[in-house]
């Protein structure tokens, strides 16, 4: 794999993600979660800010037919009752049916078994997209015990290969996060630089993400975008106002609050000017 | 329905308002919320910030003794797991023996079914108030099938008619949030003009109010002041806070920690000074 | 009890505490939570904030085998769903083969009766530390109906004896909070006067303690303190941290997000220049 870039698809690219990110707020898609007890009030209102329109409906008798009302669905495994599991279960088949495009973030698979054993089953019912850090998706793909918890303990790059793999095997936008995120659909690579190190000091900086991807999911959707396109724009578009809240903040307190404001602030034309995204030759 | 304002009953409730945050300063009132997993914490820190004592109980085997012994009960559908839903039950019937005064707040009835059934199911044992959006109130009443998730789709003053046919049903005050809340309690109709829109920019904007007519109820109970000016001073209270946080906002997250400041900072000359309420003319 | 201060044992704990504080940041310690659903998001963040690395694991079938790998495990009793009370054991039981030290803390025990038998026949399986007001201790050792809800109603040197009995019998350092914080293992004494009233003012402000003192009883075990240097240093480290957020903030809202930066940013220097701790002689 080489590092050559590829300047023109990549200034399209951060385009793309400009007019994602006006067709969003213009109609906000009704982005359904089904989320850990962790990071459910901050992930809302990261949708809240962005210009979403999040509902977080996890208990069994709603998630069903509410996936298939919504524009995106989350499934994050971060505390996964037997009740949210079956949650959703039940909001899987019904995005499957009503074509609603979903996201799994596997967190902190691995090392532990439930929620390990839950998210190979998901990833069956063929995710539109899974974002993870190497050690979840190296784990998702049966090749590592695991990271500790919620960090990862392997680099991005060293997941490269396998999540190409994975998104050829499973036909899912695989979405390796890091100091530099990688995302894939097992044709094209991208590699996007910008973020900061505070992401990893707040908690459900990188489930907020993911719940990102689901709402940009929706809007692509609706304006014939494809996968990949959307889960780089929702990543750029974290990434870009994570940045602009990191120059604003005094700490991982301040840096959580200040990245709310920038989701809500950051303009189309921020995340053409700021994006640092590069496409790698396969 | 005409707009006349009345002053003087006016200008008593900014007044009685102001009264019943002293008491409730003077005297927190343990304030028992079951309420939803995506807001628990924001409610918990607004009764807090406010002056009131919260306390989140929502188990089996406690909530029942526990609003016999709370001054006020909030039930919140948000996120309601086979457990709450037990515990509301106990907790709605402990409070009817006890006559602890009760909010219902029906999130995001209407569409989603499990929640829908228990609302109405709960609306027979007689809360003392019900907080909802338009969507939410019309869906009580049998006359919607509901918003889209928590987002209403139907005015406030659409729902006037409404609410004022369901309070006399009823016996509950039915306050209706939107840009202009509307409070009745069937004879009389109340609209306060107070409030930001970046309330609707924060998960639990709404649920926090909802909390806090359930600690002004408790406040009000122990100073022989009726439900709806409980409610009227709740909302008052809650939304010259909110315009005062707004002012030294950036966005929603610095808005979310500015309004709990400002909860905390409100005085009861700030409520009589900014108040902007009026009682509508049946 | 006299008060004399015994100035050279106390020096040396602030010492060991900043040495404590330096030695969890360069090796985090994976600090296993199950706690209430109310305070989940800022405990993970406090612990994030400081250094250590958090991991909300509650579930049946993951609790057990995690707690035996982590290197502190949290039991706290705020929202004792089923599923979490079965996690509980779980963990707990495996905490005791594995050798992990692990913290009770005995949310708003006493009047509530499902989490007071829960307090009790955990507390038979020996905790490290058992952390709660001054009310709660007391409910936990059989000499008090408790406070009301998460409010203590009684004083920490109300506590005393009952604590110095208690930590006799379990074998667990006891420690109290209030506006002055009581330590003791049954031999030793330790009073911490460093903290703010805010704290009382931040739902999660005594669970995050809780969490701190995992996670430095984890630094403890990997560097041969003892359990009540560790807990000390926990309410040291977090008590100073406390000061200086109480001293950039305007009210409950911005002291939650400038005690997570004070977190951050608080170091083993200032921790013993500020550190007001003091050891009573028995």
């Amino acid at each position: 794999m080489s590092d050559r870039l590829r300047p023109p698809s990549v200034s399209t690219l951060a385009v793309s993600a400009a007019e994602l990110l006006s067709a969003l707020r213009e109609a906000p898609p009704l982005t359904h979660c089904i989320t850990n007890s962790v990071v459910t009030g901050f992930t809302a209102n990261a949708l809240l800010a962005v210009g979403a329109a999040p509902a977080m409906v996890d208990i069994v008798g709603e998630s069903g037919m509410f996936a298939g009302v919504a524009s995106g669905l989350l499934v994050n495994l971060g505390t996964p009752t037997p009740e949210q599991r079956a949650a959703m279960r039940e909001a899987v088949a019904s995005a499957g049916v009503e074509e609603t495009p979903w996201v799994l973030d596997p967190v902190a698979i691995g090392v532990l078994p439930v929620r390990t054993a839950l998210a190979r089953e998901l990833l069956e019912s063929g995710p539109t997209a899974v974002r993870g850090n190497a050690s979840e998706i190296l784990a998702l793909a049966g090749e590592s015990g695991g990271g500790r918890g919620t960090d990862a303990t392997d680099t991005t790059d060293a997941a490269a290969e396998t999540a190409i793999a994975l998104a050829r095997r499973s036909g899912s936008v695989i979405a390796v996060s890091g100091p530099v995120d990688l995302l894939t659909d097992g044709e094209r690579v991208l590699r996007i630089a910008n973020g900061t190190e505070l992401l990893t000091r707040v908690t459900g900086g990188g489930c907020a993400l993911g719940a990102l991807m689901a709402a940009f999911l929706g809007a692509a959707w609706a304006t014939d975008e494809d996968a990949l396109t959307a889960t780089a724009a929702a990543s750029l578009v974290y990434t870009v106002a994570a940045e602009r809240a990191a120059r604003e903040s005094s700490g991982p307190g301040s840096f959580a609050v200040a990245l709310l404001d920038a989701l809500a602030a950051v303009t189309p034309d921020d995340v053409v000017a700021e994006a640092r995204v590069e496409e790698v030759a396969l």
